[in-house]
C-alpha cells in the first residue's frame, strides 16, 4: 500500500498584513487566528499530524525564509526544507517536491498544503484529505473544493462534473476570480467549489503530467533531481543556477487544466484563507460586542474591533509584562502593533494596507517592509 | 525697588491623560503641547526665565513628584522644591510658599503660576505678568484673567469692576463654574474672564490676608515656619505633622472672594489649560489634514487624528529607534502609547479616560493607575 507524504507550501511574502507580515517573517509564520500563539504554519503541520508523521513531510519555502521556517517547525530535517532561491510559482514547487518524494519512493501519494490558511473542523478536514488521497491513489490528479458559503470575486472556482465514486467528482474547469453576478450564479447553482490550492496525486503521475504539459520544467527539474543525487553540494549548486531559470506558472494552469484525470472532493471544514486583518477578526474568538482583543483589555462602548498586540511585550508569556490596551468609544477598528510599527485601519479597509506598504517602497524604507 | 519671586504650583495628578499621565507621572512632567520634548513645566519655567531667575523660583509639589519634579527643573535648589506630605488645596499651597519667600524677603513680591497650561503668546503673557505685577507691588492681591474665546462651562469666571489704572481693574466677584446660557451672557458681556489659577501679591500682603481669612492655616504655616528656622530636620517633622492638617480650600474661596484688595489683568495671550488629549491636539501642529503626528507617520485618508507616543522608543533621540505608525481611513481619534499602556479613543469623547481609569480602579490594577 502506497505511503501518504505531505508538501506544505510555504513561499509566500504577502503584505496585506503589514505591519506584521514582512519580508523576514510573512503570514505563515504569525500566530494568526489563533488565541495560543501558534503560527499558521506550525498549524498546518499538526493539522496533518494525524495523516503524515514528522518524516514524511516536506515544505517548499524561499531560501531568505528557510530558518524562520525551521524555527517553526521543529523536528521536521533539514533536508526536507526546500528552500527556493527564487519563486517560480506553485507548478515549479510542486514539481521539485514531488521528484525529492519520487526518488525516496515513486509511488508515494503526495498531498500538497497551502501553509497559511485557517481550517475551522479539523476532523472534517481528515475525512475529506483522506477521500481526496483515495482519487490520488486512483491516478486522479485531485483536488479538494471548498464549498462557498458567499459569492467571493477574489477566488478561483472548480467547477465539478460527474461523480466517480462517493465523493469524487471529476473536475470539469478551473475558473478564474469571476465577476460578482457569476459568482452569485456559482453559489446558486451548488456545482462550483472554491479553489483552496490543496492538490493530491501519486508523485509518479504528476511527474508525468509535468512531463507532458510543462517539458521545460520537468527537464529542469530532471537536472536538478540528478545533480542532488551526486551530494549535497552539487545539489545545492544546481538549485542555485537552474531553479531560478524554470518557467513561472501555477499549477492550476500549467497542469491542473490540462489534464484529463483530474478529479476535486467538495470540502465543507470551515475554511478561511486569512487573506487580511479582516478575516483574521473572523476567525479570532471575539468578546460579546465582537471585539478581538489581548486578555486585559479595558473596552468602553467599544464593538467589532481588532486589535492584534505582536509587539515582545504582547507576546510574552508573563501577563505582568503585557501592555494594557483600552478601548473607548471605537468600533469596527482594526490596531496592530508591533516592535516597530503601528497600524490603525477600519475592518472594512483592511485591503488598503497596500497603500501603506507602497508608501514605505516610495520613501525607500525598506527596513519596514 | 521689591524683587519678584516666582511659585509654580505642580502638586496636581490628574487622570485625564490617562495612559500618559500616571500617579508617578502627572500632566506637568509630559511634553504635552511641544514637539520638542519640553515637559509642561518646564515650559512654564522658561516662560518665567526673563522675569524670575533660578535662585528666586520655588515649585509646591507632592512629595511623592519631588525626584521627578526636581529631575525635570534642573538648576533649582533642593530647597525650593516644598514637597507637600498631602494635598491641601491651593490655599495651603500658597501660605506655605509665601511664607517661605517672606522669611528671605518680607517685601517680595510673589507670582504664583500653574505648572500646567500652555501659552501661546509669551511676549503678551510676559507683558500681563509685569502689570500683574504692578498691582501687586501696590499692594493688591492680582490674579490674571484669561479673556474668554469661548462660552467655556469648565472654568470659574471673575467679573472685573472697575478700572484702578490702565489694564488693572477691581475683581468684582469670582463665580464658580456656570452653566452654559450665563457662560454665554458672560462672552457677550466682555465683562467676565477665565480664572487662571495665576495670582501675584506681595508676600506680607498675602500672609495677611490669610491670617484674616484663614487663621487655623495661617498658625499652621507658622508653626511649620518656626520649626523650618531651628533646622531642616525639624522642618520636615512639622511638615509631616502638621501639614496633613491644615484647612484644604482653595485660595479663590478662601482668600480671594473674601478680601476687599483684589485686582485682575485681563490678558490674551492665548492660554490653554491643557484639560484634555482634545486640547493636546488643539495645541498641537498638524498637517494639512489636521492630523498631529509623530514624524514619518504614513497618513491615508486620515484627518484629525492624536497620535501621542511617549513609549522609550518614541522618545528615542535616534530617529531609527522610533516606531512607524501608519493611519488608514480614519479620523480624529487619539492614539496614545506607553511603554505599558495604549489608548484608542475618538478626540471628542476625551473626556471618557475616566472610564479607563475608573476600571483600572476596579480591577485593581494600580500599576497601572
Amino acid at each position: 500500500m502506497a505511503t501518504t507524504y505531505a508538501v506544505i507550501m510555504a513561499g509566500g511574502a504577502g503584505t496585506r498584513f503589514w505591519p506584521a507580515s514582512r519580508n523576514a517573517r510573512p503570514k505563515q509564520l504569525l500566530p494568526l487566528g489563533s488565541s495560543t500563539g501558534v503560527t499558521l504554519i506550525a498549524a498546518t503541520r499538526d493539522r496533518l499530524a494525524e495523516t503524515v508523521t514528522g518524516d514524511r513531510l516536506y515544505v517548499v519555502t524561499a531560501e531568505r525564509l528557510a530558518t524562520a521556517t525551521a524555527a517553526a517547525l521543529p523536528g521536521v530535517p533539514k533536508s526536507h526544507i526546500l528552500a527556493e532561491p527564487a519563486p517560480r510559482n506553485t507548478a515549479a514547487a510542486v514539481a521539485w517536491s514531488a521528484a525529492t518524494i519520487a526518488r525516496r519512493d515513486p509511488e508515494a501519494l503526495v498531498g500538497v498544503f497551502p501553509s497559511d490558511h485557517f481550517i475551522v473542523d479539523e476532523t472534517e478536514f481528515r475525512f475529506v484529505v483522506a477521500r481526496a488521497l483515495e482519487g490520488a491513489r486512483a491516478g486522479y490528479l485531485t483536488t479538494i473544493g471548498v464549498v462557498p458559503t458567499r459569492p467571493e470575486t477574489g477566488y478561483g472556482y472548480i467547477e465539478r462534473g460527474n461523480e466517480i465514486e462517493s465523493g469524487l467528482f471529476r473536475a470539469a474547469r478551473f475558473i478564474e476570480k469571476p465577476i460578482l453576478p457569476v459568482a452569485e450564479e456559482y453559489v446558486a447553482g451548488r456545482k462550483h467549489l472554491w479553489n483552496a490550492g490543496m492538490f493530491f496525486f501519486r508523485a509518479d503521475a504528476m511527474l508525468k503530467a509535468i512531463e507532458t504539459h510543462l517539458p521545460a520544467l520537468a527537464a529542469g527539474i530532471a537536472e536538478i533531481g540528478a545533480a542532488e543525487a551526486k551530494g549535497e553540494a552539487a545539489g545545492a549548486a544546481a538549485v542555485a543556477r537552474i531553479f531560478p531559470t524554470l518557467p513561472s506558472i501555477s499549477l492550476d494552469h500549467g497542469v491542473m487544466e490540462k489534464s484529463a484525470n483530474v478529479a476535486v472532493v467538495p470540502g465543507d471544514f470551515g475554511w478561511n484563507d486569512v487573506g487580511s486583518w479582516q478575516s483574521t477578526w473572523e476567525l479570532a474568538a471575539k468578546d460579546a460586542a465582537g471585539n478581538a482583543l489581548p486578555d486585559g483589555t479595558i473596552a468602553v462602548d467599544a464593538s467589532g474591533n481588532l486589535v492584534a498586540d505582536l509587539t515582545t511585550a504582547g507576546s510574552a508569556r508573563d501577563a505582568t509584562k503585557k501592555r494594557r490596551f483600552a478601548l473607548v468609544g471605537v468600533s469596527d477598528l482594526v490596531l496592530v502593533e508591533t516592535d516597530d510599527a503601528v497600524l490603525v485601519i477600519p475592518r472594512d479597509r483592511a485591503q488598503d494596507v497596500r497603500a501603506v506598504v507602497e508608501a514605505l517602497k516610495t520613501r525607500g524604507e525598506l527596513d519596514k517592509l
